[in-house]
C-alpha cells in the first residue's frame, strides 16, 4: 500500500477502505507518512468529502493512535459532553454535578483555555486548593463514589488527531465537515465515553456560520457515533452573544454556582437543562426528554444538584463553602464601568472579541505559558434585545489595576456591542436537535 | 502575505495574483514555505485550475527561480523544441541539423534518459569522442559558427519546478494541466528560447490519454507562450507505438542518420518535417508551413542537412564519418530474433513496455547511476497495421550476451505487441496542431 495511491483514489472521488485509512493514520502517527502527503490528502478530502463509513473509520484510526481510556470499572453508562467552543461557556461546571445527581456517572476530562476561549480546568482551579490532576485509580474511585469527577486531559489521547489538526490549520484544510467531525469524535471515543452529547455552536461568533452547516456537522458526528456504537445526540445553539453574563474564571464559577442555586441566567440555565436532559436519557436514567427535564428541574429546586457540586469540589481538594459564599472566590480589586457609546437596542455582542478582551485583562492565555489571573474578567450588564441609553453601563470590567491598558480593553468591549436604533428580539438560543432519529428544528 | 491564505484563496476558487504566485514559488525555492503547504496548494490547483494569467505568472516565477540562460549573443530567432516524452524518439538528432541547414539557429540543451525513456545526450554520446559538455562561450560560438550545438543541461535551470515536480509526483498532483504546462514552459524559458515548438504525445502510451486532454495541455502551453512573449506551436502526435523502428542509443543514431539521408522510417520522417516546418516558420526563415516544408525536403534531398550533421558531430569531437559508415557506431555482438507468438495483424505496440525492455538489455538507466551500453537495444520488424504469421520475426534484440535474462526480455517484447485476427489500419501519426490561431485537427 502506498500513500500516493490512497491520495489519488480520494482525489478521483473514490471511497477509502478501513485498511487504507488506518494505513494512512498509523503511518502518519509513526512519522512514516510525511506531512506533505497528509496535507494533499486532506485537501482532496476537502473537495471530495467522505462517506459515513470512511468518516467512522478515520475516527477510530485516530482514536486508536494513542491511549484508549478504559472507563469500564465505572458502573453505569458514561455519557460525555463536548462543546464546539464558546466564550463564557461554563456549562460543564453546572452539568457535571447536575447530571451526577440524577445517577448518570460523569467521568470527564477537560482542557485548559488558549486565546479567546476559556477552559473548564482553569475555571475550576480558580477555587483555591482544587486539584485537577488525579491518578487513573482515584479518578475512577471518585466517580464510583460520588458520581462525578472532572480532571485535566492526561495521557496521550488521539495524538494523530492533534498532529493532523495542526497540519490542517496551516494548509487551509480545516473547513471540512468529515475532518472536523472525526477530530471531535476521536477524542471523545479515546476518552472512554459510552455515549456523547454535543453542543454545536452556530452563528457569526461560531466556527459554523449557518444553521445548515451546523446541522451537517452535527449529523456527521451523530452518524460516526451510530457507526461505532456510541449513541450520540447534538444540540445546536446560537452564538450571537456570550453565554450568561460572566467571562473570566472565578466570575464564571460564581455564575455556575448561581445556576445550581436555580438563579442563573436564563440562557445558561436553558442550555444546561437541554444538554443534561439528553445526557440523562442516553445514560438510561429517564425514558424521555420530558421526564429527564422534570427530574433535572427538581434536582435544582431541591438543592441536590448544589449538594453534589459541594461533594465534588470537596473530593478534589476545594472548599465546598464557595457554593454558599461567593466572597471565598478570588475577587478583582477594581471594577470599571463600560458606558454604552450610544443609545439604542443591543443587536449582537461579538463573543470572540469579549473573549479576547478578557484575555487581555489576564483571564486567559495569550500563549501556552501565560499565567492566568483567576479574579479578572467581564460581566455583561446588557445582552441582545435590551435597550440602553448612551452612557449607561453595558458591562463591568473586573481588573487587577486601572490604567491605559484597561481603557483599551474598555473600548474593545464597547466595539464588540452592536447597538442600533431599531428594537430587536433576541434570537432563540436552541435552534435544532440532531439525533439518530434525524433533525428536529425548534 | 501568508501561504495559508493563498492556499485558501485558491481552494475557494479565487485567482491568484502575480505577487501571490511569486511569493509562493520564491518562498518554496528558499525553503521558507514547507512541502506540506505546497502540496495542499497543488491539490487545490488540481481541483480549481488556474486561468491563463495565473499559469503564465507561475511559469515565469519558476523560470526565474534559477539561472536564466542568455542566448542573445546568438544571431537570429532561437527556436527550441520539446517533446512530452516518447520511446524511440530521436527527432532532436534529425531536427537539429535539419533546421540549422535552413538558417534557424539551434542552441539546444537536452537531458539524459531514466527508466523507460531515452535521452538525446546519451544517444549522441554513443558516437565515440562526442562531447556534450561545452562552456557557455564555446556553445554560443559554435551556434554562431555552424548553426547548431546540442549540450547537456548545465547550471541551475528552474530549480523550483524540479522541487515542485518531485513533490507532485508523491502527492497525486501531477495530472493538472496548468501545472504540467507551466513545468514544461518554465524550463524552456529558462533555457533562453525565443520561440518554442512542442511535440505533445497522445494515446495509451502517453501521459495524456485522449486527444481532447492533449489539446487542452497544448493550448495551455501555447497560451503561456503568448502571455510571456515566446511564440509557441504544438503538434499532437499519436503514440500507440514507438516512433521509427529503433530503440537504443547507437541504433537510434543510425536511424537518425538514415532519416537525414532521406531513407528513414515514414513516421519519423513525417514528424521531423512537421516539427521542423513550425520551427522554420517561427524562426522567420519561411513565410508559411508549405514553404518551410518544401525547403526542408530540399535540404534532405540535396544532402545539406546531412552535411550539417557531420559539421555538428565534428565540432563536438565526434567522427563525422559515422554519417556514411554505420559500422563505426557501437554494435552489439549478438542479435536475437523475437518470433510472433501468434498469427494476425499488429494492432498496437506498447511503447513504454519496449522502453523498459530496452532498459533491461542495458540501453537505459534503472537508476541515475546505471551505466549505459550504447550498442544494445531493439529494432522492430513489424509495426501497427502489418500482418504477421506465428513464428515470423517481429523484432530483433541487439544484446551483449545471450541467456535467461534475454529470454525474459524477449517474452516482454512479445507481450508488448497486441496481435489480433482482424485487419487494422495504422492510425495517422499527426492528429492536431495548436497555435496562437487555435486548434486544427487533421
Amino acid at each position: 500500500m502506498r500513500a500516493v495511491d490512497i491520495i489519488q483514489k480520494k482525489r478521483n472521488g473514490g471511497s477509502l477502505t478501513n485498511e487504507e485509512l488506518s494505513f494512512l493514520i498509523q503511518g502518519y502517527s509513526r512519522g512514516e507518512i510525511p506531512d506533505y502527503q497528509m496535507s494533499a490528502w486532506a485537501m482532496a478530502v476537502f473537495f471530495r468529502g467522505m462517506n459515513a463509513g470512511e468518516t467512522a473509520a478515520l475516527t477510530m484510526a485516530m482514536a486508536e493512535s494513542g491511549d484508549l481510556v478504559d472507563l469500564t470499572p465505572i458502573r453505569g453508562i458514561k455519557v460525555d459532553k463536548h462543546s464546539t467552543g464558546g466564550v463564557g461557556d461554563k456549562t460543564s461546571l453546572v452539568i457535571g454535578p447536575l447530571v451526577a445527581s440524577c445517577g448518570v456517572p460523569v467521568a470527564k476530562m477537560s482542557g485548559r483555555g488558549l486565546g479567546h476561549t476559556g477552559g473548564t480546568i482553569d475555571k475550576m482551579e480558580s477555587m483555591a486548593g482544587f486539584r485537577s490532576e488525579l491518578s487513573r485509580e482515584d479518578f475512577i474511585a471518585q466517580v464510583n463514589d460520588i458520581g462525578v469527577a472532572i480532571i485535566g486531559q492526561s495521557g496521550n489521547l488521539a495524538p494523530a488527531d492533534k498532529k493532523l489538526y495542526a497540519l490542517r490549520d496551516v494548509t487551509a484544510t480545516v473547513e471540512s465537515i468529515p475532518l472536523i467531525a472525526s477530530s471531535v469524535m476521536s477524542k471523545k471515543i479515546a476518552a472512554g465515553a459510552d455515549a456523547i452529547v454535543l453542543d454545536v455552536k452556530t452563528g457569526s461568533g461560531a466556527f459554523m456560520k449557518t444553521l445548515d452547516d451546523s446541522e451537517k456537522l452535527a449529523m456527521a458526528m451523530v452518524e460516526i457515533g451510530t457507526q461505532v456504537g456510541r449513541r450520540t445526540a447534538a444540540l445546536i445553539s446560537d452564538m450571537d452573544q456570550p453565554l450568561g453574563f460572566a467571562i473570566g474564571n472565578a466570575l464564571e464559577v460564581r455564575e455556575a454556582i448561581d445556576t445550581l442555586h436555580g438563579r442563573g441566567p436564563d440562557d445558561l440555565t436553558s442550555l444546561c437543562i437541554a444538554l443534561a436532559s439528553h445526557m440523562v436519557v442516553l445514560g438510561g436514567q429517564a425514558g424521555s426528554l420530558e421526564e429527564a427535564e422534570a427530574m433535572l428541574r427538581e434536582k435544582l429546586r431541591s438543592g441536590e444538584a448544589l449538594a453534589k457540586f459541594k461533594q465534588f469540589v470537596a473530593a478534589q481538594g476545594g472548599n465546598p463553602d464557595v457554593a454558599d459564599d461567593a466572597t471565598l472566590l478570588p475577587q478583582a480589586p477594581h471594577i470599571v464601568e463600560v458606558p454604552a457609546p450610544k443609545s439604542g437596542h443591543v443587536h449582537a455582542i461579538q463573543a470572540e472579541e469579549l473573549g479576547l478582551a478578557a484575555m487581555l485583562l489576564g483571564a486567559g492565555r495569550e500563549t501556552k505559558d501565560s499565567v492566568i489571573d483567576y479574579a479578572v474578567g467581564i460581566t455583561l450588564q446588557r445582552k441582545v434585545g435590551e435597550e440602553v441609553r448612551e452612557g449607561q453601563t453595558i458591562a463591568l470590567l473586573h481588573v487587577r489595576e486601572e490604567g491605559a491598558a484597561v481603557q483599551a480593553v474598555l473600548k474593545r468591549v464597547q466595539e464588540a456591542y452592536t447597538i442600533d436604533e431599531a428594537a430587536v428580539l433576541p434570537s432563540p438560543l436552541l435552534l435544532s436537535i440532531v439525533t439518530e432519529q434525524g433533525v428536529k428544528r425548534f
